[in-house]
């Protein structure tokens, strides 16, 4: 047994521990993150991505943007189509310049492993068992086996738990300790990826009487598009004549609108639910990212809420550490669970405006048309949509009460 | 059988018939009005008035509006209630100035049937057994029955369904012929009229696991309140101690806040229910108000949609006599149902944000704060309520294709 420490012990190398394990280090923590896969798997994992403004900013302000920055692409409008109609919500109009950027999560992931390691990051893959102990006491400990068999146990101050819905930290807090709130949707999303020019220079949302439509894309030749299907739908009952045709007949507009169609080279189905855990701490343990929470794809919201939880602890852990100052952390969850639940709230929203509802009567459908027609008319309803899609701000506690410690908190910089 | 003749034959004497025949006189047109019950009757109807700022603005145009803008309450904001606090929507402010009145529909009726009398309207009260008749021809019919029995015919122009949802304009269109989309609420309202001092100056909207309450108003000495009940509740079941305890418990506030008690002298149970009838006209019938939907009273839009009914359609009229451009009344359908679709979507929504829904679990329940406390922290979500509830435009053909039609319509002098 190899013992170490240090100051944060990080479970997981995907967008939340990454980040978290990054922005410490710019403001002097020391972390190890523990990764169960190697590298080329971790960065092999094909996930779409919209990143926030927000998101965005911060890859920029630590050091992490500069591919994001020559191949993502800005995008400042979606389109929202129904009734046969295209009305775009302009995003950069709406909330004042804000935009998103279209950049996969493996290429995030990439970059984000790259320069950690580039400053002297320890990223240890390959960790396979790890598990957590003493969260209750003063030095949890983090133990796992390398690949070679040797077992390590890391001693560390705190634990962030960045290791998904999968992963082990969320199931090492005793029952009862956390609750759960969870909605599942009765459908899912069959995408595919094909060899094709961009049949859409933004986003489409679709919504039609046979399902919803994401128009999406990858690159000048790769496109990502989804239709809603049955969550059971199986991957195999679907010829690539069969999916364009059903492209096809949802997309359709008034002036005959069709999708650029190419070689499909991936089909998948998802399922779409929403997950949320309070609260997202347990000792010495805070969860971030999957671990604590899943949105349903449609508001591209999963790797933007990593981001903002890892902000979020960065800057508690570096007021603690910096400060000496333990009532960020102590305000941790609620201050991260607020912007969750709105992203849910956001998340919810789209995918009940945009789907169609197994067994919905035609009010139903009429109440979502009309809820679109509301929605692209009305410059407040569209700006409600845009300031969530571009990401609402992180609500840091009110100055006032706690004035003087807050003063505390404000001047800690985010990159040395 | 006496005989007689009117360019528009009006059956209903409520808001939206009312209104109706005296913007329609205002504009030269003549039309008579025909209310099976008696004038004391109609006016003696209680219900609650929350007028839109076109409301008033209407009221005011057609000189009917002394009395409201002498008695009526001009609300400038509402207050949200969750999580055992209260945020403000500030209507004025968030409207360019726009407000509310609270002024009761019985009073509404009253200063219409007052100044429709005055300038020589014909209203009968009391005609029996109104039937209509050739609807699909060139002159429909309306025969009704006086009260000493003598049977009348009245040939005219066009009719105008205003009778309400128990009616008979809408039963007599053919099967088949309109489409009705409807929604059952799993609740009720249990009402009470109370002799107390406001508890509050504006409306509450308080949303509690308990169910929805309303704090409202009727004047300085009588208040409105009502909460969530099944909508089976007996009002036998409800002693005064059990009211006045279940609005304490699901009002109260972090600060201890207590409504103001007092002797209750009216206790009710209302159904809640949303249903629109689509297309809003057969051959020369119109339907206008509640005749053609219903909206569960929360967002206060029921008065509101008829009063916007009667304004599209005595236009669409005015065009049609003055310029013989039948165009706006060919349209009048699908501009009155745009206005009701939105409001219906208003209604359902504010409805789903503020009541318990029976079985509701944990993510439905913390859902619905979170959207609480996105609308009134978010600038562009409390503008998005407070335009709907002040009132949205209503959105009249746009101009362009047909200008030169448009341009004939517009000049139309709403008052004389």
């Amino acid at each position: 047994m190899i013992k170490t420490r240090t100051q944060v012990g990080i479970v997981g190398a995907g967008p939340a521990g990454l980040l978290l394990s990054h922005i410490l280090h710019l403001n002097g923590i020391e972390s190890i993150v523990l990764e169960r896969q190697g590298r080329d798997d971790v960065e092999a994992i094909i996930k779409a991505g919209v990143l926030e403004q927000g998101t965005v900013d911060l890859m920029n302000e630590i050091g992490a943007g500069e591919r994001m920055m020559k191949e993502g692409l800005r995008h400042e409008g979606i389109v929202l189509r129904f009734d046969g109609r295209d009305e775009r919500i302009d995003l950069a109009d709406l909330t004042g310049g804000k935009a998103v950027k279209i950049y996969a999560q493996h290429d995030v992931i990439k970059d984000l492993i790259q320069v950690r390691l580039a400053t002297g990051g320890d990223i240890r893959f390959n960790a396979k068992d790890v598990s957590v102990h003493e969260l209750e006491g003063a030095q949890p400990k983090i133990r796992y086996r390398e690949a070679d068999g040797t077992m390590h146990e890391i001693n560390c101050d705190f634990v962030a738990g960045c290791d998904g819905t999968q992963g082990i930290s969320r199931p090492s807090v005793p029952a009862g300790k956390l609750e759960v709130s969870e909605r599942l949707y009765p459908f899912g999303w069959f995408g595919i990826l094909c060899q094709a020019p961009p049949s859409s220079d933004e986003l489409i949302y679709s919504m039609h009487e046979r399902g919803f439509v994401l128009v999406s894309t990858r690159s000048p030749d790769v496109q990502r598009m989804y239709f809603q299907c049955s969550p059971t739908e199986k991957v195999a009952d679907w010829s690539d004549d069969r999916i364009w045709a059903e492209f096809r007949a949802r997309l359709r507009t008034r002036d005959g609108w069709e999708p650029k169609e190419g070689k499909i080279f991936g089909k998948t189905v998802i399922g779409m639910r929403s997950m949320v855990v309070e609260p997202m701490r347990y000792g010495k343990l805070f969860l971030a990212g999957d671990s604590a929470h899943v949105v349903p794809p449609t508001g591209a919201k999963g790797l933007n809420l990593a981001a903002s939880d890892a902000q979020i602890l960065a800057r508690a852990l570096t007021s603690f550490y910096q400060q000496r100052n333990s009532d960020l952390l102590d305000q941790y969850s609620d201050i991260a669970l607020r912007r969750i639940w709105k992203a849910t709230r956001f998340s919810w929203w789209m995918t009940s405006m945009m789907h169609s509802f197994p067994g919905a009567d035609a009010f139903q459908h009429k109440l979502q048309v009309a809820e679109l027609d509301y929605v692209t008319r009305s410059r407040a309803a569209a700006t409600a949509l845009a300031e969530n899609y571009v990401g609402l701000p992180i609500e840091w506690p009110a100055s006032g009460a706690k004035r003087s410690r807050q003063a505390a908190v404000k001047p800690v910089p985010l990159a040395a």
